[in-house]
């Protein structure tokens, strides 16, 4: 099929738009919520960015050789309907749309919204798959306990899942933490769990392979759930977001991370924190795209060629 | 005094700041809540942006001769402390605080936020005042029964004052409205309480001049609330909104409409949805606080020169 | 149905998405081609935008109380699949793609692109109806005779309809033509056709509907053509376009063009020439998306309620 | 000549560059400077972005019949090597580079650079003409008496032009004022010299046909100078300036304005504080590359067609 | 204290506002000018963005575990009334400025302001410290003899610090030189001095902790003045500067150097150069606001938790 | 010569203009043209942003010392007349422009335009010195056959030249590639013609000094051309361009490169895909600037100081 990138109706990276999950390996879907985050708004418009971005990202992945769609049956879903005014039922109506993903057995592969959803996705995941191990890449732990009063906002949902037993703590990494907070409070949380926590600055200036080859330890075989904030990375790569922190990790190494997690048994993905409006070249999202992409391409039973 | 406008800590028209209403006349208020916002977010930064622009605003207005702070005690009392994740709770943070307000005797002037806020904050004017009359200027009439089954958004703010008795709806006006609609329900109920409905098409090409003559009738010696949704003006104007709408109001109509509303016996007044991200020159917030300056101007007991 | 506007895949008002006209009685469509531009080029991504901020159009018309899908059997049936690196080859897909939708009995509502396209729509238009009347809103007539030694570029699509008989010149009208030229033989030309050209400074400050009751007069009952350059609008209004000219319409006065074009033999319409690079706002799109739907709402058989 | 418009090195509308305005009937010349600037700074870059712009501008005015190159010898003469760190000095290297135009027998066409440097350009225009009419389009009269402690910056040119008398104050007429202000004063001092002061509001919604005619009357055949601030049009069409005020002239005005300064005796022009940062579509310089078109139009010499 | 980000008047990182320094060991003052600035101007806006962005600065710094407001008593001073027509007077008032906060005992932390304020500030330093040690962040050295014929603007501040013996000129380093220059008279000039010059290609694909193990050694226990003129730092970082050069450093080796001042006597530090226009995602500003909170954490008496 | 930055009509770093090569050493041109561009548009307005941004790079190079315009006599030559409705017509104009450069015996210096151009460039180049050596720095390889149909545009050059012989397979070097692809294909090719191919990854966290030891030794010392497409850079330094890759070359590592040339018998160098609407802070088109300053520098003959 030989068309030009401007044409056509925006789905995820031009694949098929189908309404549920069923018969498919793998599914891109949108989660365009933003009323969990705490300074800039506009990760609502990710997932519409996202798709649109993504039309510059093609089949075959020239560094891994990975050929995705030669393996796998993938289309994008479209996204959750969720309730913007209502943070709670949000979390409803995300826990309920990926139960059936799950149900389909099928692996979500999320387009964020603000990483609020990752709490009702992890809660479907796990009912599935039991406790996760966790790959998380983030410039904030989001382990808080609450803020303004909320447990549930963008900050708090990994203490969230702790506390429903949705994690496998010895199996969680997070990989880019840096900048200010409140207090020490929700590191020493993490670390009172098991969570290896490795800051930003400890991934300066190097390959992080060496990294990955201890996180594929730390996963082994068991069922693993990669959530990517897209403040991992240095707002140098990827301003368009809303709580961007200064000395983060480079897109190469982002690069690293998710290749680095072939081979593990991924059971979901998501890309968050995509504030478009912060963005005006549109490159914080055609990111996204490709790390998306990538994901992909790590996927249980991908091949190359 | 005489200091260069990109000067100093940006409080309103660099007012002195005081942190309550106690022996202000008038006193400029923030609501950075945009978490009611339908479409496009932002609105949580206007305060922070309609005080930056008014470093260009001046003491004296050329065109009325009205020389507001010779007449009346002003400050900026700063910002409702919003819960950002919870619209009830929010609604009862901004309540309160106005409460506050009507106690010192003050007329609050509200620099927005989505319309979501005014809801709130009639309650706690109609509590001193009563039923008050409105004058409403917007491209929307807000008054919808709920959304994605939610009662509090900035869709509904007005239908919600009704249900609670906070206007006296025949003193009520709405200008500007136009644009596409779920349905023709939201305008039968307007129509159906009294109100006098203004479609922007029947403001075109010409001065509101007329029109507000008939509204000073209309309104006559009781108080009136004004609350100016900037989306009533058009997106030429002011593009930096939430929900824009084609064929709108021209900034010198909203002049008109301000200008026109001395005399009234005016309680309160708003400007709301101003999404400064939508707005990279930053002349959506400059204009919103050049009709807060108006506001001001024509509050009761401002005199001219 | 009740969803949030940044949710979900993109079509044309949230449209269904169909791959042909069959059935239906009117299409949304996409030419996203704009290497016909003389100037700023961006207008292949217009179909893009314009999709993505038609997210805010809902299905009722307040002012005209049309209610279009009451009537009507509408879609989005995608893009047509242009040649960006060969203008007369993109022009033949485009003839061939609109000579499918004609044998289908579909009304075209086209989203440019840039206005070149216009030329092989009516080729395709004229074969089904013969000679059409045409609606021209335009700040430039487009009937040069060539450009850097081609034929075929966004200002002589309306010359190459003459030349072929595509339209019926004396039921040719030309809104809001202004600016600078090379030479004054394009305007010479259309006046000599027989063509009635309408300068942009004959319509200032004013309603348009005593112009549009005699176009409608000029029109007749017979099959008419609505082509829409969005830079026949003020920059202001629309600054997401590659040809700009100061001392445009109003987007009243374009209201007011395509609801006085009621009650005529439309048979296709398009709204070309939203780069919307240039417009970081989103709001030349969305206007365009709101042109669009206002199209829709006069088309044959629209009932108001 | 048939040059693609983003083809070469940017002089104004393309025109030959030379570096003395020797053996020219009128020249265009830029003056970069902003350091005279209250507010938002830039203008320093408007004669670049208004060169840039104005490829656009093609040789025939199609409204007005004007084809100024086939009665005048025009050329791009560069611009004047200001001073950015010391106003004093820019000025006296602004008036000894247009004291060598006046001496070439050129009328000078300025793109701007903040309002500061029309002081310097009336001081040599008015030593060759001596005392000269003004027509001055602003928001604001720029007739301060001092800021800051100093007497030259873009809020006093015309206060200090007075006082050396190189204004004939009866044909002085400032159209478009507005906003708000220090104090009435400076409104005072123009009032009590005899220029007659055209509040904006007086404008709205109409031609400045008849006004005009009135001041075509007040100027009679003496000598002229047009001031053009584009801040005394509209922000909506004008974003990209230093001290925007809501409320302002159309570009439809700014148009009438300029075409209705035909026939008078016309000794020089500008256009300034076009600040090109705050307008990213660039369409506030094409206004004003537009214009200055518009100006050179209407010189002594200009044939119809 | 838990309030949303959003909200309040913008104080550096919200911290209390007083008029003068009396009773803090640090305070954040602003100095908004930039006239002194050679190609494109700003950062008259610097300290009103770096303050906006501030507010998403929290109060601890997870890597190196600092609580600066545990030990320090600190608050924001507002700006000084600098005289934007006028650069010698503007020194005069910076200078004035900070004779009154070196006499409260209390140490500035200034936000720029072009490069330019340094040279009055360290007049103030120096008289009350004597000559200091300077660690200069830069791209350029900043030590040209004049410019235009001015030996005051923000290429030649430490050339004029030099000829008043105000810099200790064997404790000064110059960190991130690079780009082009006039001539290589003002690097020459440097090393006459004995200035340690560290070009930006010396510290490329590393970290910068062994060279500043080296700077403390150079710098003793004597006086230190810190310099940060963002473009020291890369424009992929920090865009938003009047005269960006590439190649420059990483965030990552600006947080190296100024974590690795910790230790040093530093008498007073500044973030210069910001001019928000050219950064519209808000992140050089934000980029300041953390360096600037990092430069708070290493002053002499900051404990760490 | 002491001339403020924002002074004067835009040649390259304020060369001056001439209509030919004759006489030159070097010579900077342009070549506004990106109808081959396969996803975003906007390079025909590089060569004009970087003429403008280029009045930051001043004479003499601080690191390498070299002063180019003491050892060769250069000037601008403006842009090649391209035809924007015509690949194959600007094709041959590019060419036949070239062939003069060629035959003046000038070394260009090409400001680009898409990458399509470099295809007729070195068709003039080989025409003269025969099959030529290539340094190409890109993310992508722009060796495949066709696209929609066509063999010409953005994503071919180099298949075109391998086909045409114009250049010596075995003295190719490809640097920065990456990205994702329709297949596997077009990197099979390169390596069947002897090209080394240099993937991003294997640049990453390093200085690529040792990489151009090789390369000049694959060069040795027969005629190179060095082709330079902005996106073999990151889109964090360079994010306006058509089709950004992620995780791409830094600037740090460009200037590597281009420094590393010195020696080569450089005989043409271009520098291309500079989009400057997606850059809206200027710096990808200053990058540009500064890579061809910095190629300049290298050229044979060019001495340091
Ligand atoms: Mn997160
Ligand atoms: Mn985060
Ligand atoms: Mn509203
Ligand atoms: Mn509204
Ligand atoms: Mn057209
Ligand atoms: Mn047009
Ligand atoms: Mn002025
Ligand atoms: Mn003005
Ligand atoms: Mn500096
Ligand atoms: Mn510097
Ligand atoms: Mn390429
Ligand atoms: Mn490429």
């Amino acid at each position: 099929e030989d068309v030009a990138r401007p044409v056509g109706v925006c789905t995820m990276m031009r694949l098929p738009y189908q309404e549920t999950a069923e018969g498919l390996d793998a599914a891109f879907i949108g989660v365009p919520l933003d009323t969990g985050t705490s300074n800039r708004p506009g990760a609502r418009f990710g997932p519409r960015h996202i798709r649109a971005e993504s039309s510059m990202v093609r089949r075959y992945n020239i560094t891994t050789r990975a050929a995705p769609y030669n393996s796998l049956m993938v289309a994008d879903i479209g996204d959750v309907h969720v309730n913007l005014y209502n943070l709670e039922d949000s979390c409803r109506r995300i826990r309920e749309a990926y139960q059936k993903i799950m149900a389909a057995g099928c692996i979500p592969l999320t387009l964020g919204g603000d990483h609020t959803i990752t709490y009702p996705i992890l809660q479907a995941v796990a009912e599935k798959h039991g406790a996760v191990g966790l790959i998380h890449v983030d410039a904030h732990t989001d382990t808080g306990e609450q803020a303004l009063g909320e447990k549930i906002y963008h900050g708090t949902p990994f203490r969230r899942c702790v506390e429903e037993g949705l994690l496998d703590c010895k199996r969680v990494v997070q990989i880019g933490i840096r900048g200010s907070s409140y207090s020490p409070e929700p590191y020493k949380f993490c670390r009172d769990q098991g969570f290896r926590v490795v800051l930003a600055e400890d991934c300066w200036y190097k390959s992080l392979d060496p990294l990955m080859a201890e996180v594929r330890q730390q996963m082994g075989n068991k069922p693993v759930y990669l959530s990517f904030d897209i403040d991992g990375i240095d707002p140098s790569f990827a301003p368009g977001t809303g709580t961007p922190e200064v000395g983060g990790l480079t897109t190469h190494q982002a690069l690293e991370i998710i290749r680095g997690s072939r081979g593990l048994h991924l059971v979901g993905c998501d890309l968050v924190e995509v504030a478009p409006m912060y963005d005006l070249s549109g490159n914080t999202a055609l990111t996204a795209a490709n790390l998306l992409f990538e994901m992909l391409c790590v996927l249980p039973g991908v091949q190359s060629y």
